[in-house]
């Protein structure tokens, strides 16, 4: 059984409201004094919001396996992670907030440093960004177009860049472009289908031209492509579980995950700090609350900080959102749940397998279990252990959204 | 994996007794004083019974899916829900307890008000259910064969009726002879498949015999047909589980569904309140004790109020199965289960996705976590949540039913 189209069936509308707060990487392992960060973190407003709701704790995939944020967050807007995969080269082309459509397969580039065919450096001596800008215009202005397929490249950080093919009958059935080691013959792509070797000839092409173009070049000299994807088939989640659907998040990333499947995402404005970037998501929450019946609301810094290590900045970015949580129940939404995509333990220093504390309130919550919102507590919650992907639909329960399956 | 088919594969027989108590719709909500029904009833033997025993919660289907009782039984007797479904005209068969075989294709049926071939009132006006039983006997005089095809018609309430063919080559892969809304020209039903033409012609001649039949009559004068089933293909229960099998339960439905998984069903006879009525099941059971090693045991009221948002009189129900605990357990059974099909919390008045507290003793139980019976302390038990068709393995188990699984 796919669960999500089983879901979606007996889906049906009404006027409630359902609020999805991930705190990016929110789930923590013990570190200072025996504590994780959301123990650490003092949330009292959390913890008052734990008395009045049911907890349970999340596991992303399946459990032992630490998802990276597309498959966390897929299984969070209720689909299978593991049926539906985003490629790697869409989720770098949304990472850096390229606009990606079904017409377009994208890949992650290397720029390198490549002597008659054979690759010096897969890095190009890590070149400054701004180099990096440079070339891409130059490749941007010389080759636009090869075989009717519009050619584009963008800029990431120091050697990375993404490739943009636009045009009709393109196909992500490739091989990586890439031997993955240094002082090794270029690689060109292979179409491993019949209707992926007109996307084959066009990367190769590109390749090819790319080195006539630098070949006057020390170390910008070549590329290298891989994760070729094309835009996913993934089934709408406003009409899956009919309801009307934005996200609001300042990341790119994201920002471009929602809208692959299909919510509106709406412009937050620029701010400076972590507490103003929240406040300025929230009024645009306030500013919508009457538009949507599903917000999909992200903050970033808990897994940045995770990443970094830092246990104390990631306790703070916890605090923060703690404060803030008057203010959005005070839109009194008739659903919301309190979460994250995945663990990111400053422990760890990375995302991690750990399961994911949330908290879900409505009118319908047993609550009376706990009263604070913390990974032991939740891992003890009313609602148990529950797939990433079981969240939408204690959801719509919750919001009465939900028929009744048989008689 | 179909769970019941590895199950069964490991099951033996011994002459241990199983007894599986059901109150239905036993899980809620926090409602007065921030208790749920289970924790403010007075269960003194129960709470006993909790302390020597393991608790937990179950899953009827999935997380946020609310059963009908047709899909929460299949549950606790081992079946996947999802896998096996019952069709609605079936239920409505069973809930007037009507006896359906696996030559029977039924219908849930409406008596209509149709004037040239428009049906002006769905209802025919919400009869009294004595016309009801009026118009069904004329029918069954008048129209008792179709093709060689038997026809009956069963009376419910005010407008409902049962429709039941039974033949050969009957087949219920048809589209509703419904249109669902007033002023619409009647439907005819629709043959899906090239197996079940022979039921469209028969239903669509029974429709227009009905309406020639009535044609004179100003409120009764045609009928609708939806929700077409067969006799389901379940695995019979007893050869599942290599155990005799025998349901104690006084409302037809749940009869029926015992019936339809192969269960002996036994006779209760009629008492008056809720406190003879289960003492007169209680003496069904100690009659038959020797005669079976498992007993399904029904409760019917706890749904009934919890339907009826009626907290308090759900508690007494409660409260009225706690007294005869001691009177089952002087029975010795080697294990027992207490526990519901779904929730029925008198907050929502009606069922509901909650997971459902259990509690399930035996010599072998994992005790001490718990010295009472209720959502909170299963939400926390030792058997922590599981999926409601893993009750009867666990239940299997405890009775030493099952052999080791691999060497």
């Amino acid at each position: 059984m796919d669960k999500q189209e089983f879901v979606s069936k007996l889906t049906i509308r009404n006027d409630s409201k359902i609020l999805m707060l991930i705190m990016d990487g929110l789930g923590g392992a013990p570190e200072i004094g025996g504590k994780t960060e959301l123990e650490a973190a003092n949330t009292p407003n959390m913890d008052m919001l734990a008395s009045a709701s049911d907890l349970g704790q999340t596991v992303p995939v399946i459990p032992g396996i630490t998802p990276g944020s597309g498959p966390g967050h897929l299984g969070l807007f209720g689909y299978d992670p593991v049926k539906y995969q985003i490629g790697r080269g869409i989720l770098e082309a949304l990472g850096i907030g390229l606009e990606v459509s079904n017409k377009d397969v994208v890949a992650r580039g290397n720029f390198a440093t490549i002597r008659d065919g054979i690759i010096v450096d897969r890095r190009a001596g890590r070149p400054a960004t701004e180099e990096n800008v440079k070339v891409c215009k130059l490749i941007n202005s010389k080759i636009s177009e090869i075989d009717g397929v519009k050619v584009r490249v963008f800029p990431g950080k120091e050697h990375r860049f993404v490739l943009k093919l636009t045009g009709d009958g393109l196909d992500d059935k490739l091989t990586d472009a890439d031997p993955q080691h240094d002082n090794e013959p270029i690689e060109y792509a292979k179409a491993l289908s019949e209707s992926s070797k007109k996307t084959a000839k066009v990367v190769n092409e590109f390749m090819d031209r790319v080195i006539d173009l630098l070949k006057n070049e020390d170390k910008i000299s070549g590329c290298l492509l891989r994760g070729f994807s094309g835009y996913p088939d993934l089934p709408l989640f406003p009409e899956v579980y009919k309801i009307k659907s934005a996200a609001i998040a300042t990341y790119p990333m994201y920002r471009g995950l929602a809208k692959l499947v299909g919510m509106d995402v709406l412009e937050v404005p620029n701010a400076e700090g972590e507490m103003e970037t929240l406040k300025a998501e929230i009024k645009v929450l306030k500013d919508n609350y009457d538009k949507y019946d599903f917000f999909y609301f992200h903050v970033k810094h808990t897994d940045s900080y995770g990443e970094d290590s830092n246990f104390m900045a990631k306790v703070n970015v916890i605090e923060t959102v703690d404060e803030v949580i008057p203010e959005i129940m005070s839109l009194k939404p008739d659903v919301i749940v309190i979460t994250g995509d995945h663990s990111t333990p400053a422990l760890v220093g990375g995302h991690s397998w750990h399961p994911v504390p949330f908290l879900m309130h409505s009118k319908y919550s047993r609550y009376g279990l706990s009263s604070s919102f913390n990974e032991k507590e939740c891992a003890r919650g009313s609602l148990g252990t529950v797939e990433a992907r079981d969240l939408m639909t204690l959801l719509l329960a919750n919001a009465m959204r939900l028929e009744k399956y048989g008689a």
